[in-house]
C-alpha cells in the first residue's frame, strides 16, 4: 500500500510553526512543486477560498465534523445512476455558474442551463417524428423545433439529445427496474432545414432527489426541492460549441424559485396547440399541445474568442494582469 | 421517495434570469429562508467563496467534472476504519486551521494539532506504566509526562488518549486482521501529581494512505505523503479545554514538510536517556529512550474568552462588527 521511503528532504520547501494567519502561504508553498501552472492556480484560488471561509465563519470543530459526515454520506449514495455531487453542485449554484462560464453565449443566441444528474448515454437515436416516451398517461405533447446559426442559417445534422421525465416527475433512471430500456429521452438529428421534431409529454415540476444528504440540506435552510416543468436539449456538432440547455414551460409551479437554479427568461416558452395543417404535417391530431422554439448554435471561435476576452476581464477585476490565458483558462505566467 | 407537491410558490423569494454576476446573491436570498441564523452565515460565506473560486479560475466544466468525480471517490474510498474526506482536509492545511481557530491557546500553554484519521475510540484504559504497543521490532521508549494548569499546577485525573504507529509506521486500524484488538493506543490517566508515563516505542516517519484519491491528488501535486516521527496525544479534563496534539522527535525526516501541516516548533522535542534512578523507579532498562513533555492545559474559561476575543477581531477584519459572537461563533445581529 504504501511505498517505504519518500523524497530527500532537502527537495521540499520548509514548513514549520503554523499559525491561523500563516498556514495559507505555507500551502501554497508546498503546493508550489506541482509541475502543471494551470492546476497550480486552481489549487492556490481553491485553498484560499477554503481557509478564508474557515476563518470568516470561525468554523468550529463540530461544523467541520459534521461537514465532513455529509461530504461522506454524499459520496457514498452515488451510484452509476445517481450523482448526488452533481446535484450539491447545482442546488448551491454552482452548476449554473460553471456552464455560463464554460460556454459563454453572446446576444440572440440560446442560453445554456444546468445539464442535471440525469443524461445518460444510451438513449436510442430515432428518426425525426418518434415518439420519445412510452408513458400512456401523459399530455401528449409535439416538439417541433429548428436549429441555427447566429447569421440565421439552418444547420443540418445536428446531434440533438432531449430527455424528460414521465407524468409522474420521474426519469426512467430513477425506477430500479429500468434496465437497457432507455425512456423519455433520444437522440434526434436536424434535418436539411436544420428543423428536428419528435413526439413527447407535457413536462410536469418534480422534486429533485430527496432522500439523500442533499435533500436534507435543503431541508435545513428551509428550501423547498422542486424544479419547474421543463425538457433538456443538448446540442452537439463539429465547429460549433457544445450547448447543454434546457425549456421551460411558461406559468409552471416553481418557475421562479426552480431548486437548482436552471430558468433563464429566454428559456422559458408558452404551449400552443397544433394546428389543422400541422397536424397532417406531423401526423398527430388537432388540438394536441404544440412545443415550438428556434435555437440558435454558437460558433467554437466565437465562443473561444469571448472565453478569452471574459477572463481576460476576470483576472483585470482580481488584480492579476499579468496571468496569461490559454484556452479561455487562466494560468500564472511561468518563466 | 419523493414528496408529491411542494410549497405554494407565492412563500418563495423570486430568482430569474441568472448570471455569472448575479447568481451569489441569488442563491443567498433562497437560502436566506433558513430558520438558523449560524447555518445561513456559514452557507453565506461558503457559496460566495465558491462562486468566486469558480469565476477566478473562470472554472471549465471539464474541471468541474473533474472535481465531482474526484469527491465521489474520495467518498466512496471511505470505511468505518478509513476518513479519506478527513485527509484531503489535512492535505489542505484546513484541519490544522479549524484546530487552531477553535482550541486557541494563549502563550505557554500547549498548542494543539491535527487529530488525523487513525483515532479510535476503542483503546483499552490502563494503568501507568504500561506497554501500549506489542511490537517486538519498536525501539522501546519510556514516556514520561506532565499535565499542569497555566500557573503550574498539577492537573490529576485527566483522560489521555495516546496512539502512535508500529515500526513499521503502520497504525493498528491500517492492518486487515486488526478485529478489536487494538494495539499502539491507550486511555491512561494522570495520577496526584498529574503526572502520566507508559512504554511505548520510538515513532517512524509514516507516509499517510497514498493509495487513493488524496494520494494521486498529492502525487498531481509533486508533493510527498510523509509525516515525521510523532506521537499523538489528546486531553479531556471537565473544566480544560479539549486538547487534540502531537509530540514531533527533533531531527526527523520530513520535520520541515508534514504531508498534513501538523508540527509546530512548541511540540518538537529531543529524545533523551533513561538514568539509572529512572530506570529503578519505571522499571525499564537504563539507557531506554525517553520521551519527556510538560503539558500545559487551558481551562473552558480562558478558551471561551479567547475564541470570543478572536472572533471579535476576525468580523472586525471582514467589516461586519454588526455579527454577533455567541459561543465564539460569529451569527448574523437578526431581529
Amino acid at each position: 500500500m504504501a511505498s517505504t521511503s519518500g523524497p530527500e528532504a532537502a527537495s521540499v520547501p520548509v514548513l514549520k510553526d503554523l499559525t491561523i494567519e500563516n498556514i495559507t502561504e505555507n500551502v501554497h508553498r508546498i503546493n508550489s512543486q506541482c509541475a502543471d501552472p494551470r492546476f497550480k492556480y486552481v489549487m492556490e484560488r481553491l485553498v484560499s477560498h477554503l481557509h478564508d471561509f474557515a476563518r470568516e465563519t470561525r468554523l468550529s470543530f463540530e461544523e467541520w465534523m459534521a461537514a465532513i459526515k455529509f461530504l461522506t454520506e454524499v459520496g457514498q449514495i452515488c451510484t452509476d445512476v445517481r450523482q448526488e455531487f452533481i446535484l450539491l453542485s447545482d442546488i448551491v449554484g454552482l452548476s449554473l455558474l460553471v456552464d455560463s462560464i464554460d460556454h459563454p453565449k453572446p446576444p440572440s443566441s440560446t442560453e445554456g442551463t444546468v445539464l442535471g444528474p440525469f443524461h445518460t448515454h444510451d438513449a436510442s437515436t430515432l428518426p425525426n417524428g418518434t415518439p420519445i416516451s412510452a408513458d400512456p398517461n401523459g399530455d401528449p405533447l409535439l416538439v417541433l423545433c429548428s436549429v441555427k446559426t447566429m447569421s440565421g442559417d439552418p444547420v443540418a445534422g445536428v446531434k440533438v439529445d432531449v430527455w424528460e421525465t414521465d407524468s409522474h416527475g420521474k426519469y426512467d433512471v430513477q425506477y430500479d427496474d429500468r434496465g437497457d430500456k432507455a425512456d423519455g429521452r433520444a437522440v434526434i438529428h436536424t434535418d436539411e432545414e436544420g428543423v428536428f421534431w419528435f413526439n413527447a409529454i407535457v413536462p410536469v415540476p418534480y422534486p429533485i432527489p430527496n432522500d439523500g444528504p442533499v435533500g436534507k440540506l435543503l431541508e435545513r435552510l428551509g428550501r423547498h426541492c422542486w424544479r419547474p416543468s421543463h425538457m433538456h436539449f443538448m446540442f452537439e456538432k463539429s465547429g460549433f460549441d457544445h450547448l447543454v440547455t434546457a425549456l421551460y414551460i411558461r406559468g409552471s409551479d416553481y418557475e421562479t424559485s426552480d431548486a437548482v437554479f436552471g430558468v433563464k427568461e429566454s428559456l422559458i416558452v408558452g404551449l400552443d396547440t397544433v394546428s389543422s395543417k400541422l397536424a397532417k404535417q406531423y401526423n398527430v391530431k388537432e388540438g394536441t399541445k404544440l412545443l415550438k422554439y428556434d435555437f440558435v448554435l454558437v460558433t467554437d471561435e466565437e465562443t473561444k474568442k469571448l472565453r478569452h476576452d471574459e477572463a481576460v476581464k476576470a483576472m483585470h477585476a482580481l488584480g492579476r494582469e499579468g496571468m496569461m490565458i490559454i484556452n479561455g483558462l487562466p494560468v500564472p505566467d511561468v518563466d
